[in-house]
C-alpha cells in the first residue's frame, strides 16, 4: 500500500503553482475553485494571443474540451506548445471523447502534435482514445467490455505519457507502475464537475512533482478522501459540493495519510 | 385536481435520459446539474461541427439564448433539425424577449425556421415572442396587461406547441389544456438560475413523456415542490440553492404526489 | 469615519438597478448573483448586436476581463459607448492585468477609446495600469513595493475616474478624497469570485449613487461586512460563498452601518 500521500499536498499547499487552463464552460468554476481551496493558484485564459505568454508564467496546465471549439483547441495547441517548451505538466481531460466523431477527432489533433502528459477520462473516453470502438453517452461513461488497466497501460506506453481512468477505483499508469485509487464515494457521481475537477487537481499535484503516476494517485486520493469527508456532513449532492470545498480546504495531512488508500502494482 | 406528478419522475430516474443543452454561460451549471441531480444525464455542446451528433444520442434538446450571440444560434438552429429529424422534444427558454431587438429577432429565427415543441419563459419573455409589444427589463419579467392565459393559450394555437409561463402561478397549455402550476416560493425568485433551471427540468421529463404539456406540468411541480422543501431549511438564497439541489436529489415520489398542486382546465 | 452606508445599500435594494456585465465565463454566475442577492437586476450579454441597446436599458456597466478575448473587448468598447452616450456608471475591473502583454494591450485599448468611471483591481492589476512595471501571477496579486495610495490617487487623476484597489484592506479614491475601507475577512481571498464580485457590486451601488467613490466605499463595505457575518456560520470557503449570498440578503441596515469601519483622508 502507498500511504504517503501528504507530502505532496502540503508541497501544493507550500509553493502555490499557478495552474493554467483551458477548459469547458460548464464547470470552469469548479476547476479554478478547486485548485484554489487546495491552496495552488489558478488562471483561466483561453485568447490564443495570450495562451502562451500565460502557460510561461504557470506550472503545469490542464486542457478540457468538455464544451470544445475549432477555435479552443487552437488556442490548447498553442498554451500546450509552450507548455512542452517550459517543461511543465500538461494533463488532458478528453471529456466527452466517444460522444461524437467531432471529439474524437480533436482529441487526437491535440494528443499528435503536442506533447500531454497525464491523459484523464472516465473509464469510456479512456477507452476510446485507446482506439476501443464505444461510444460514450454524452459526458458519462458507458461500460467497457475490455480489462480497464491494460487499455491504460497500453495507451500509457504508446503515447509515453500517465493515463488515469477515473470510476470507482481509479487506474493510473505510467505504463509500468499502476497505481488503483480506492478512495471517494459514489456521491461524487451524483453531481456535475467532480470529474473535471479531478483533472484539475492532478494538475495541482503534477505542478511540484515530476513523477506524473504518483503525483496523479496522491492528488486523486486526497481530493477523495475529503470527498468522503464530506459526504459524511452533507444531506445531499448540493450541500455536499459546498463541504466538499471545505473540507479539501481543512484537509489535514496526518488524516488523509493515514486514510488513502492505493495500491501499487508493476 | 392534477395530483400524479411521481408517474414522470420516476421515468427520470428510471431511464436516465440525456438532455442536451445549448445554453447560456450564466447559469450553464446549474441547467446540467439540476439535470443531473433529477437522475438524469445532462449534456452540454455547442460547437457547430458536433451539435447534430449530440443531439442524436439526447432524449430532449434544450436552448436558451440567455447569452446568445449569432454563433451560438446557428447551432440552435443545427441541433434542433437534428432533433426536429430524430423526434425529440425542442424546448426554447427565450431568455430575455424583449430585451433587445436582436434577441427578438433571432427567437423569431429559431421559431420559423425548427420545430420547437416548448416555449419557455416568464412573463414578458412570453408575451413578447406571442407578438405583444412589451419591453423585458433585462432577464426579469415586467408586468404584462394582458391576460397570460390567453396570451400562452394563442401562442401555442400559433406555433402548434406547449407553452408555459413561469411565476408565481406557472401556466402550461399546449393551446386547449391548460395546467396552473401553484407550487414553488418566491425565494425561487431571489436568485440566480432558477428560471433556466426550469427549462432544463422541462426537457428532462419532456424526454420521457409524450404529452410535453402534462410532462412540464408535472416537471414544474416537482421541482417547486422540491424548491419548498428547500426554502424550510435555508437561510437566505445561497443555501437555498445549495439545498434545493439536494431536495430534487432526495424527492420522494409520495411526498411529491401529496404536494403536487396543478389545476387543470381545457 | 464613515459610518452611513445603509443609505446607499437600501436605495439598491429599492430602485432594484438593471447591472449590465460583460464579464469572464469562471464567476460569471457569481457577478449576477450577488447583484441579485443585493436587491438589484443582472443582466449578463456580450453579443455585439445587441450591447449597446443592453447597456442602454441598464443603470450601470460592469467590464471584467478574466477570460477576455478580441471579440469580447470589441464587445466591451460598443457598450462602454453606449454607456458614456447614456451616462451611466462603467466599472473595469481590470482582472489579470499584468499578468499578459495582451491583457495589458486591451486594458489600455478600453481605458483609451471609452470612459471608465471605475478602475477596479488588486494591487498589482491596478499598479501596472498606472505604469508600474509589475508582474501579475495569473489572477493574483504579487506585492507591490510602492505606495498603493499614490499609485491610486495619481491614476485616478490621470484617468479622471475613481480607482479601487482591493485587498486586506481597500483603498477607493477620486484622486482627492480617499476611503480605506477595512471590513471583509481573509477568508473572501480562500475562494474564487470575491473579486470579481467586488466589481458587480460596485456597479450596483455606483446605478445609484453619483458619488462613485463614495458609493464604491459604501458597496464594498456592506459586501465585506457580508462577508464578515457569513465566516461566522461556515467552515470553510465552500460553505461560506453560499452563506456570503445568505447574508448579504439579509443584511440589516444598522448592522452595516454599526459594523462600517472607513476611514477618509483628503
Amino acid at each position: 500500500m502507498f500511504k504517503n500521500v501528504s507530502v505532496t499536498l502540503e508541497k501544493v499547499r507550500k509553493e502555490k503553482p499557478v495552474v493554467h487552463h483551458i477548459t469547458n464552460w460548464v464547470t470552469i468554476y469548479d476547476c479554478a475553485n478547486v485548485v484554489k481551496v487546495f491552496g495552488a493558484s489558478p488562471v483561466m485564459a483561453h485568447a490564443k494571443e495570450e495562451v502562451a505568454e500565460m502557460a510561461g508564467i504557470a506550472s503545469a496546465l490542464v486542457l478540457n474540451i468538455g464544451t470544445l471549439t475549432s477555435e479552443m483547441v487552437d488556442s490548447m495547441k498553442i498554451a500546450a506548445a509552450a507548455a512542452n517548451k517550459k517543461g511543465i505538466p500538461v494533463v488532458f481531460d478528453v471529456c466527452g471523447a466517444g460522444a461524437t466523431k467531432f471529439r474524437d477527432e480533436k482529441c487526437f489533433e491535440i494528443l499528435d502534435s503536442v506533447k500531454v502528459n497525464v491523459i484523464k477520462g472516465n473509464s469510456s473516453e479512456v477507452a476510446r482514445i485507446a482506439g476501443e470502438n464505444v461510444r460514450t453517452k454524452g459526458v458519462d461513461a458507458v461500460s467497457v467490455d475490455k480489462d480497464l488497466v491494460s487499455i491504460a497501460k497500453s495507451l500509457a506506453e504508446d503515447r509515453k505519457c500517465t493515463v488515469v481512468i477515473t470510476g470507482k477505483q481509479d487506474i493510473v499508469t505510467n505504463g509500468s507502475k499502476v497505481y488503483i485509487v480506492k478512495n471517494g464515494h459514489d456521491m461524487m457521481a451524483k453531481i456535475v464537475g467532480t470529474g473535471c475537477m479531478a483533472a484539475s487537481v492532478i494538475g495541482a499535484f503534477c505542478a511540484v512533482e515530476k513523477d506524473h503516476a504518483s503525483a496523479s494517485a496522491r492528488g486523486l486520493a486526497c481530493y477523495e478522501i475529503a470527498a468522503e469527508l464530506a459526504v459524511a456532513g452533507s444531506k445531499g449532492p448540493g450541500s455536499f459540493k459546498e463541504i466538499l470545498f471545505d473540507a479539501i480546504y481543512n484537509l489535514d495531512g496526518t488524516t488523509a495519510d493515514k486514510m488513502a488508500s492505493i495500491s501499487i502494482s508493476e
